[in-house]
């Protein structure tokens, strides 16, 4: 077989502010492989076949010199994220021609690995799409909540970003417990959408006040936070007392350079809350319930979800600012090949 | 026995900022009282010995339409906080007479309680001066440290207003499980005091950085945060990843109305911090632990106090302002009598 392509995408310049396609990220089809021939030297060769667009990775594109939970992504090399792949070669005792690789890959077509651990082989006895495995925020969702949502029978809880994949899966984890469920989102679509999966009290945070919507059906004891600043500050002045639990899974509107301060901090001991800063990568000791349960709550249609699916790593730059800027329409993924 | 003069310290008015004596709290020798007539119904007399300030007691200071974690102090009655009397009289059949109650007290000369449950008798087989028991920030150190530093070999821990009582009890309990201590305070007097009592790395927060210090000596495991802002900035910033334990017991400048905002919160999921608001009142499961270990350690010299201890209840306006300026020279008791 003759040289393919090799496309990838290239981290190129750290942004200021919002990350612009073509200069922070460069797509580059310079590069060439052959599948028969490249040297595994006892690796494994994979085809990458979906790749997962966060909101985090904007925190990866900084100074290798800030210390972050995550490497800052390299000048000049692919990025990298939660991808699956499909494996054609493999010189590997653990690895086999056909398995499906979930794990942390660049941003390139194909490449070469050596480090099995890294990955782990998906069953997908559900016969799901393989999009769903970097999708629908499951992984960060089931781990956190397993981990500090501490749910008990009664309990009220405030989900941001509602609209957004692991917002969804949060909210539909919550509702299977049988909790009271306030979920926000940014537009009346996602709002409707938040509503189809059983949000108690939907709302969009652009035309309503939070603080009056926790006011009134509130306090509450789990705050699901994407997003930080005046969500925050309404869920602080909302809190059941005491011991309210606040799952910090990211705060968004202070990646791009914006600096809004929460001005009641003080409701942290006030009110006796429990805030958890967590990564994902550090739970993975709920990664083997998550994949005895959640694939199957995916295809009995227990938890559904919205996709972004957009073709081609072409797309990628622009995908990462939509991410940023919340304009896509459900988890993004970027589909980069078929089997 | 002819009536006595019945002192009471009067909560007179809502302060805008600092509280003022004589305006905010006023000292009211008015009433009287006859030790052996005052009916019980039932109860006990008690005769206050010493009374806690605290500098939460300014958050009580508050329209009482504002929900928070104590009861606002109510216009007109006495204020209330932590206190040791003995009994000079009792109806009730647990409660004897001769008996040191510690709990929540009226600051009162003498009153009479029906409600032994909301007290504890106090063996002190250790012979420790009453003030002790309300005094060197015992419980709310102990129970907290207890609760939620789970502390592991190697840890570095950082106490902020280490020269005071809560804090330099966190000092003691943290170098008595081998840990490396860093403790700021506002004057070298304190420095001096921290160091007495084994801190590995104590300093000025006024004329030395604690920025600088946290990033030469840290990253910091556990965080005991009585103050809030720059402080807890510089902490969010030089927390070990992941999962620092930041323990939010105060935020002594957010309570008279100034404003410092933190900027960098969103480090709390960055670098995987918890950060555990807490009351004191909420961990009295860690009591008994407490009273069979604490005394005990004082009493051998294990944790070293420093009192302020003033006498009457004339001066416990200004006792307060000084609480809440740092101006006291060790925790702040008012001796309101002897036995």
């Amino acid at each position: 077989m003759a040289p393919l392509t090799n496309a990838r995408v290239i981290f190129n310049e750290i942004p200021k502010s919002l990350p612009e396609p073509g200069k922070t990220t460069v797509y580059d089809a310079s590069e060439n492989i052959d599948l028969d021939k490249t040297l595994l030297e006892g690796g494994f060769l994979v085809k990458t076949l979906v790749l997962s667009i966060d909101p985090y990775m904007r925190g990866r594109m900084r100074d290798p010199n800030i210390e972050s939970y995550m490497p800052a992504f390299e000048k000049g090399e692919p990025l990298t994220n939660f991808g699956v792949g499909v494996v054609l070669r493999s010189e590997h005792p653990t690895i086999s021609i056909g398995d499906h690789l979930y794990g942390m890959y660049p941003f390139q077509e194909y490449f070469v690995s050596k480090d099995a651990s890294s990955f782990r082989v998906l069953e997908n006895k559900e016969k799901l799409p393989w999009s769903v495995y970097v999708g629908v925020g499951g992984q960060t969702a089931h781990h956190a909540w397993k981990e500090y949502a501490h749910a008990k029978k009664g309990d009220v809880v405030f989900v941001t970003t509602g609209g957004g994949p692991v917002g969804a899966t949060v909210i539909q984890l919550a509702k299977a417990e049988g909790l009271k469920v306030i979920a926000s989102a940014g537009s009346e679509e996602k709002v409707a959408f938040m509503k189809s999966i059983g949000v108690d009290v939907a709302f969009n945070y652009k035309t309503v006040s939070t603080f009056d919507v926790l006011k009134k059906e509130g306090p509450i004891n789990i705050y699901w936070d994407n997003v930080g600043g005046e969500s925050l500050e309404a869920a602080l002045e909302n809190a059941a007392m005491p011991g309210a639990r606040f799952i910090e899974c990211g705060m968004i509107s202070s990646y791009n350079g914006e600096s809004y301060h929460v001005k009641n901090l003080e409701k942290i001991f006030a009110r006796g809350i429990h805030l958890f800063g967590f990564v994902v990568m550090w739970l993975t000791k709920w990664e083997d319930e998550f994949y005895k349960t959640i694939p199957g709550m995916i295809a009995r249609g227990e938890i559904k979800y919205k996709e972004d699916v957009k073709r081609g790593l072409e797309i990628v730059g622009q995908a990462i600012v939509d991410v940023q800027t919340g304009r896509n329409k459900g988890k993004s993924v970027i589909l980069v090949a078929d089997e």
